[in-house]
């Protein structure tokens, strides 16, 4: 694996590249490191997250947005057979994802996965790229919402109870046709969320259904959870 | 504890009473019991649940409602000191609750509180309450939403990206003056969710800072992550 510089030389023709933004905080895990590179049973979240993007088959390529400083660091993360790129992302996520898109080259597909869905399995991003390959504009994994949500003020007063059997919780891989998120992302806008800058363009995003193993690690209680899960597979692998 | 009657004596005026169904199916759990009978590190979850309905030291009473035929079974399970009623619940959860009312007598408080969610941090329950003391009518706890969350045709196409900031994930307990609950109930609609029966009463409902701790035990990662609560909350006790 090397630091690579962008190129823009169309060798990914065809390809499907992933960007993997990594460069946000982790306050809310009590880490000052950004949160990708909190622990999960030993393996920090970025590795777990580029082994399952390795794992699934179908991505050629690997693009990790970290903070400048950590660039070099980070390549000591990853598995040594990565086929990653690390480069400097931005202040936000949307920065990073663009600057994830400049090293995309000729990419025919885009995925953009958060690092701190770290147990996303496999099958579920090959399944995104299926549907991509296919002829789908726009895929994002998405789960029925198990509580139910509602619209607030300011003063935390209920405003709405929207219909919950028409919601969905949006997972990532999040995948794109590789100029629908190129257009997506020509207008500097943030967002938390690709496939809602895909939405304005008009352009149709289908879900797919997603995983409950998918989940974002956020909180010290998601924490406990990955390690549950990464235990409970250690004993079924002895 | 006793299996009651219902007497309607108004022996509970001014106290707080928690209604908890607990006769819905646990499919999802793999179960062919109601998934409040689904033992959560030994203990069926609606055990935990009436013992963190206890631990908070604000209920005076609390309902639960089971199939008919497990109404007797059902005493077994619960801490012998548990200040409890069980009860024939209906078919659907609506059904169940409004059974539960009828049990309620004068009690100036109601929570609402699903038996699923059975790690309920007694410090919740104990500021739902405060809130309804307060003279709040309806008082729910709720969280931010982690997920993007989209709105979806029947096709799967989404059509519409709620503003994220403005959501919130309602858990339970819910609490209600008494009155604003039998009035809510007084219509025949079928309802997951308590506070929105409120709502179209035109009745204020204000939310409150939920707890991750209260998550619904819906799937088997749900229980896996019940599970390590339980066992860190012991090695926490040794």
């Amino acid at each position: 694996m090397t630091v690579y510089e962008p190129d823009g030389s169309g060798r990914n023709a065809g390809s499907v590249i992933a960007l993997v933004p990594a460069a946000g905080r982790g306050e809310r895990l009590g880490a000052d490191a950004p949160k990708a590179f909190v622990p999960v049973g030993g393996t920090p979240m970025l590795g777990l997250t580029v082994r399952g993007l390795m794992a699934a088959g179908v991505v050629d390529e690997i693009i990790v947005m970290v903070p400048a400083q950590l660039v070099e660091a980070t390549a000591a993360l990853l598995p040594p057979a990565a086929p990653a790129r690390i480069v400097a992302g931005g202040a936000e996520r949307t920065d990073s994802v663009r600057a994830g898109l400049a090293y995309a080259g000729a990419a025919a597909h885009v995925l953009v996965h958060d690092a701190a869905r770290a147990l996303t399995p496999p099958d579920l991003i090959a399944r995104v790229v299926a549907e991509l390959r296919a002829g789908r504009p726009a895929v994002v994994p998405a789960l029925p919402v198990v509580d139910t949500v509602k619209s607030v003020d300011t003063a935390g007063r209920v405003t709405g109870t929207p219909d919950r059997s028409a919601l969905r919780a949006v997972q990532t891989p999040q995948g794109f046709a590789a100029d629908v998120l190129r257009r997506a992302y020509e207008h500097p806008e943030s967002a938390t969320d690709d496939a809602g800058l895909v939405e304005r363009l008009g352009i149709d995003v289908h879900t797919i259904p997603g995983d409950p193993l998918a989940f974002k690690i956020t909180t010290p209680l998601d924490l406990r959870l990955a390690e549950a899960v990464l235990d409970g597979k250690q004993v079924a692998g002895q």
